[in-house]
């Protein structure tokens, strides 16, 4: 099985166990916020180093996998919400609170993240240490002051730090998706936090790229929305060209810090695919960009 | 130290810890929302069957308690949302969302849920075994489809399962409390959810009976809403001397289902302390209720 097939197999267990016996509205709102995904980014990545790492417990990775793209996908749907982004479009489709209602994806959000740690609590019980490493990283990462909540928290702020805030606001679930791995398979996750680091990083130029020079349509939800409100963004910063530079850079210094591991040239080949696709391509960059 | 103190001291601790290298309004929004506190039923019960099942692990009862709470204030939070009660006060001071604003308030009660569990995660690295328990129990009362995320859905749909969603929205934390104060304290939780679930019908009926019968000063909150927003409520099935009665057989059963223990009789007299402070005045029950 490959490693996108072991990981959708993994929500599709998790997803079909949560259906039973609650409102029924609030069940399909839990499934379309999840499924059909996008390309699984951090859950890859996650069981990319757990597998690096031997991967000796894979239905620990799976949870932590799983629960790492449910707290990814309950971010989604609060940052959609119209007192933030007021997106109407998500990966193609209407928005949770565009399809269901605005009370139905806060309590989706919710119900996300409660699912995350009780996914992880119930694959533990064979290694409970494991289990609590992995439930006090993803907390760690997800909340405030340094996860992605803090992150998104920083854009209410007069005066921004804008290092903590891209650490948090993107940086924080990719450390989460090397350092989770690391753990699930009984290893130290100090080591893996550079990796994830640079990820995120790199993955946020990336983004930035893409919302200034792919269209609403490419993108599956609105583009050119840093510009509309007014966000820090790294093509704000150093244009697009400095910006496609920078990126190339960040994914070398990625590959450069993997930990030595028994799968360390199999994980620089991944973290090498992904970067071809989180680069825009050679044309887009040569068109004018509107602002510039 | 009491267990009032004992508590409020355990929450300090926590917002303190998490106040430091974050945004700034976000971190005075989180101790916003959860001080100064309630009565803190929910945590002061699960210390209490903690205490009557020997509290042997102190400080996991504290971060049990602490958890439980962030995850009861969270809660008040969403549900004060414009897209929910819109309320605009809440334990008599401005609801977070009129305070702060609305993105503050739902990262507010996003970050709180996280705390929770990070708490108990930090907590448990001794009985580990205890802390995925409590975060399993936790989770599983809090989100869908058992929990009170599921209660609030039940809310979304056409028909609704009026049994399943008094169990969910309101019983499902107290059950929360008797059961995670069994598990701190390393007992088995299945003997303490019939306790949790009684005193969760009791409350449920009470808070039905005070918000018909009580002024907006007198709550803190905006009074009436059950009937302004044709809710259903025990006051509109029974009538209020039903419902009355009702509360007073539903505690009685409470204090019978209390399972053997070496503190048992110490606890039937906290629930009995509760249930006088739940049950409105007998000279509230005579005067007559606009809608009856």
């Amino acid at each position: 099985m490959g490693l996108h097939q072991r990981i959708e197999a993994a929500i599709d267990r998790t997803l079909a166990a949560s259906a039973v016996g609650g409102p029924a509205r609030l069940g399909r709102a839990l499934s379309y916020a999840v499924s059909p995904g996008g390309a699984r980014i951090r859950p890859t990545i996650l069981v990319s180093v757990a597998q690096a790492c031997g991967d000796d417990r894979p239905e620990l990775t799976d949870a932590a996998a799983v629960a790492l793209e449910l707290i990814h996908c309950a971010s989604l749907v609060h940052d959609d919400l119209p007192c933030f982004d007021d997106a109407d479009l998500r990966r193609g489709k209407p928005s949770v609170h565009r399809a269901f209602s605005e009370p139905l994806a806060v309590l989706t959000g919710d119900a996300l993240i409660l699912k995350a740690f009780e996914v992880i609590a119930m694959a533990s019980a064979r290694v409970p240490d494991r289990g609590l490493m992995l439930t006090a990283h993803l907390a760690y990462r997800t909340g405030a002051p340094h996860g992605i909540c803090a992150g998104q928290g920083w854009e209410s702020e007069e005066s921004i730090d804008l290092s903590a805030y891209h650490r948090a606001k993107t940086g924080a679930l990719f450390c989460a998706a090397t350092q989770m791995g690391a753990i699930a398979a009984g290893q130290e996750p100090g080591p893996w936090e550079e990796l994830g680091a640079r990820i995120g990083e790199a993955f946020q130029v990336a983004d930035d790229l893409r919302d200034a020079l792919c269209s609403t349509e490419e993108l599956g939800k609105p583009a050119g929305q840093d510009a509309h409100h007014g966000r820090p963004s790294a093509v704000a910063q150093y244009g697009v060209e400095g910006a496609s530079r920078r990126l190339g850079d960040i994914l070398a210094g990625a590959i450069s810090s993997i930990p030595s591991c028994p799968g360390e040239a199999a994980l620089a080949q991944m973290v090498r695919a992904y970067a071809d696709r989180m680069v825009p391509n050679a044309e887009r960059l040569r068109r004018p960009v509107p602002g510039e």
